[in-house]
């Protein structure tokens, strides 16, 4: 060992020891006749001593010549520190250097190696191994681990058992685009990289394997967009002869659990919302309820009168932004502006001003008079001093860009603590999603989840309007996980397939083997996954997942760090039977 | 819920109460006035009873419907058993059922789901979500998951911090072939998947996370033998500011508390042992010690007669047989033919009884005479009673001979007890292999591998002798894992890869960024990897991993079940701007 301590363990209690620290240089300081040099490894910092009176000139010297991210060891006495830091751990003492061994140099390193630092995302990519020295990312890795043996030690308590599924399986065209492992043995066949273990989650509760986790890579070859990545962690889980209750009992418990035991946080049942309520209060499907702002619907009240926006309207509705009665004219030109940004997409907004004293004052004065206003101002929540915000149009784009504008809002005003967690469920999930570029319905959640009881025969007259046994958990404005109750016989299955557009051929080649199971005694069951990324991060009380991530890729799905992709060998395509296609 | 208890719950104490199990119909005794039925879980079995007397008719129809694997719920009172069966644990009671679903139907199973099937491999490949359901393959998946929750609660409690490495990497030609992924974004560029996170693990230690682990999938494209996957998992570690000595002791340390929690042996220190000397005294680099039988060098006392075969031959050598010298002729000339067998190659095999009287019969009578043969006998440790069995020849060739016969007899001989557990280190691996093939050296370990210190000029002279910081922990005969201690100073790096054959390009190309990394502070490191698979079935008395592993591929890497790999789209092709290049 090259140690005795590290550099983060040395107290009052240490002092006269003699003791061997190895770690990095994080910086020292040249008095000439003393120098100072703080030394760092994973666990903190200790503050190593050379002077003229008691140091050996030779190891002084040695001392000089130590730069920046030089690797030391460093033998010494631990002694009182003559000016106290009482903002380092070790601050009580310094370790006055008897030898002193460089391991290794090191260059300047590309960015400066601290909590705050100068490098920008890009260098700090590519150096990806010196961004891991910093405390935030450090720390974030740890925090990670911290909350993956969490899970693990909650759910093995709850006899879940960790059962790896396969890597290299089949490629369904189904859903987002698989990436793909050409197969050296089996000339002009591919594996693909699971994008979930669904399929043989679902296979191991046929199996009797009734309680199943696993924390898993997962893959999607998707355009990214921000904050995405082509590889993911999931907390993966499955059971057996259970119902919807039964399975958000369990993650609810396992939520609380990481909360209490990671954030010291506690948090009593978590509500349950419908989709269709969450859609018409907040107008998004993974609602932040950590403040209100809800909507309110406003076509009773809003279309009695001349205003043509509002009658040709198919929903008119509102938000109360507290303290908004204040904005000035221009404030609030910005907030329509705002609307109006092609990402958000709104036409233009109506806005209420509710004075101190009462009365209204909005931007369709001339149409509705106070009564109306008044109304309004009772619908949406608002109070004295609050601006009401009303946007109109077709529901589902009017609830997006409200929600968007809520969400906006309550950033401004500070109303997203990262302190405070707001666990939702939300339940009851349509099955179906119609696709506006093709006309066809696709799985909202996958072909495996089962409609809600009674409904199957909605699906030929109503598809869109069929509900699923499908629940996601939302913290914070984030989907963290979701799940659903499966299909455990043959028959539903088939159907359900043929509603997606698969012909029987394609529903055989790509998922005979589970229909095959379903034959053989299939339990009920259903499950749910965690985005563990995303989960971490948002218990981190950080937005971006990607600190949480040892070596993330970038936006085009690069590895910048070890350049991959990259090109492979002729003799490597030549013996996966494959060769290029590329474009002129 | 669909169940209140579980079918392995049920004792005396629960007589009288109303319980409702689910499961599956083990099988069903059809007495037509009484109907007792067997319904399985994961925890266990119980048994249901119907009866004339006690049953309505029509539940006793129902019952009498039930088919073997049916999935079922099953309400009713738990009565004591007129006759006990003492062999289940729920053998002391039934349940009178008095409500009964089926919850799913099944058609009659391939095979029999039992603990003793009539199955074959292939067939039980092919539906491995009913081999699941059998016991032996059941307790494995769940032995695997303790085994992992202990390792990490073990490295975890030892500060080491579980870090997921990426799985879209860089192809590296070095070593075993790579499986490789078409990036789609990035055209004509390939991901590779990796062989073990070896670069990462190395650039986490210079990012100063010093104690590093991770369970993790890893993937090698070889042609498979038998009893190896495409895609396993190790147990990888790595350590920073660590010598050999410190992650021998972390994982003999892990390995012990492994044995004492799960198979609840207490094992003391784990003897090592040179490779040199491994080679010597058991002709193998993963000897099994749960025996003796150590190899006897038989030169100096078998060279000086007119023998012409031990006297052209670079090695004699012999083990003594215990109770050998009781074996017929035919026995013996059996042994001679089993090491003349292809897979072993020996050309004859010299034999020597050692009589109870005292005196030798050998098949080289006319050479040597009882003086002589008491001396083979002294240096091979044969007793009164046992049979010395003598190989010559090449040294490595004649080592890896007679290592065979030595597995062989023990086997025979009984004495490789799956109960016992002999573990051991071999240390001091030489760095560089020979391939006989090409005539050049390659890493024995792997290019990382530092050399014992010393001995980097023996690379220009005599580079087969180079010693390297390399070490495998061996337990019961089998390798389950190894490690080195890294090269981390970028001269000595590019030293290595330059007798390995890299131009100085290639290594940049390959290598560049952890030789860059050795640029900026790179701490001494070191570490190893744990084979789980292997280690799991070694712990469970198992010789073959195939049960310890949910979904394993067949030897041409196909999952039967699935039937992967396949073929995929040509759309998918095309957008992966690679196209299929078969042999006519």
């Amino acid at each position: 060992m090259y140690r005795s301590h590290t550099c983060g363990e040395l107290r009052a209690s240490h002092i006269n020891k003699e003791v061997t620290l190895a770690g990095w240089v994080q910086k020292s300081r040249d008095k000439g006749f003393v120098i100072w040099v703080d030394v760092r490894d994973r666990y903190g910092v200790t503050q190593l001593i050379f002077d003229e009176d008691r140091t050996p000139k030779e190891l002084l010297e040695k001392a000089k010549t130590l730069g920046r991210e030089f690797v030391i060891q460093a033998t010494g006495t631990v002694i009182e520190r003559a000016s106290k830091n009482s903002k380092m751990e070790t601050g009580a003492v310094e370790v006055l250097v008897t030898q002193l061994e460089i391991l290794n140099q090191a260059k300047l390193p590309p960015f400066t190696i601290e909590d705050e630092t100068d490098g920008g995302e890009d260098i700090r990519m590519k150096y990806r191994y010196l961004d891991i020295r910093r405390n935030p990312v450090k720390e974030s890795l740890i925090f990670r681990h911290k909350v993956a043996m969490e899970v693990r030690k909650y759910l093995s308590d709850q006899e879940f058992i960790e059962v790896e599924t396969p890597y290299l399986i089949k490629s369904t065209p189904e859903g987002a685009r698989d990436f793909v492992v050409p197969s050296r043995m089996n000339e002009g066949q591919f594996y693909a990289l699971p994008q979930s273990p669904q399929t043989f989650k679902q296979l191991l509760m046929v199996g009797g394997m009734d309680k199943y986790f696993q924390i898993v890579k997962c893959f999607r070859d998707e355009d990214l967009r921000a904050d995405r990545q082509p590889e993911f962690t999931q907390i993966d889980c499955e059971m057996a002869f259970v119902e919807q209750d039964d399975i958000l009992n369990v993650f609810e418990g396992l939520t609380r659990h990481l909360l209490k035991e990671i954030k010291d946080v506690e948090v009593a049942m978590f509500p349950r919302m419908l989709y269709d309520d969450a859609m018409r209060i907040y107008g998004n499907d993974k609602p932040d309820i950590r403040f209100g702002m809800e909507f309110g619907e406003l076509n009773k009240v809003a279309q009695h009168k001349e205003f043509k926006v509002f009658n040709d309207a198919e929903l008119v509705v509102g938000i109360a932004v507290p303290g908004g009665a204040s904005y000035t004219r221009k404030e609030i030109d910005k907030l329509i502006d705002w609307v109006r940004r092609p990402q958000v997409g709104a036409l233009g907004m109506i806005y209420v001003k509710c004075n101190e004293d009462g009365s209204f004052k909005s931007s369709v004065d001339k149409f509705y008079d106070q009564e109306d206003l008044a109304k309004w101002a009772e619908i949406t929540g608002a109070k004295a001093g609050d601006l009401i915000c009303v946007l109109s149009g077709e529901t589902n784009k009017v609830r997006a860009q409200l929600s968007a504008l809520r969400m906006e809002l309550a950033e401004r005003l500070g109303l997203r603590d990262p302190k405070v967690f707001a666990p939702l469920w939300i339940l009851d999930f349509p099955l179906l999603e119609l696709d506006e570029e093709t006309g066809h319905y696709h799985a909202m959640h996958h072909p495996f989840t089962s409609p809600k009881s009674g409904q199957l025969e909605l699906l030929e007259t109503a598809p869109g309007e069929v509900k699923a046994n499908a629940y996601d958990l939302v913290l914070n404005g984030n989907e963290i996980g979701g799940g659903s109750i499966r299909i455990h016989d043959k028959e539903m299955q088939a159907t359900m397939l043929k509603h997606l557009g698969f012909t029987e051929e394609d529903a055989k080649a790509q998922f005979g083997f589970l229909m095959d199971a379903f034959e053989y005694g299939a339990p009920p069951h259903g499950g749910l996954a965690f985005g563990l990324d995303r989960l971490v991060a948002i218990l981190g009380g950080q937005e971006t997942i990607r600190d949480f991530i040892a070596f993330p890729k970038n936006n085009s799905g690069r590895d910048v760090m070890i350049d991959a992709p990259a090109a492979i060998d002729a003799t490597q395509l030549k013996e996966l039977s494959i060769k290029l296609d590329m474009d002129a």
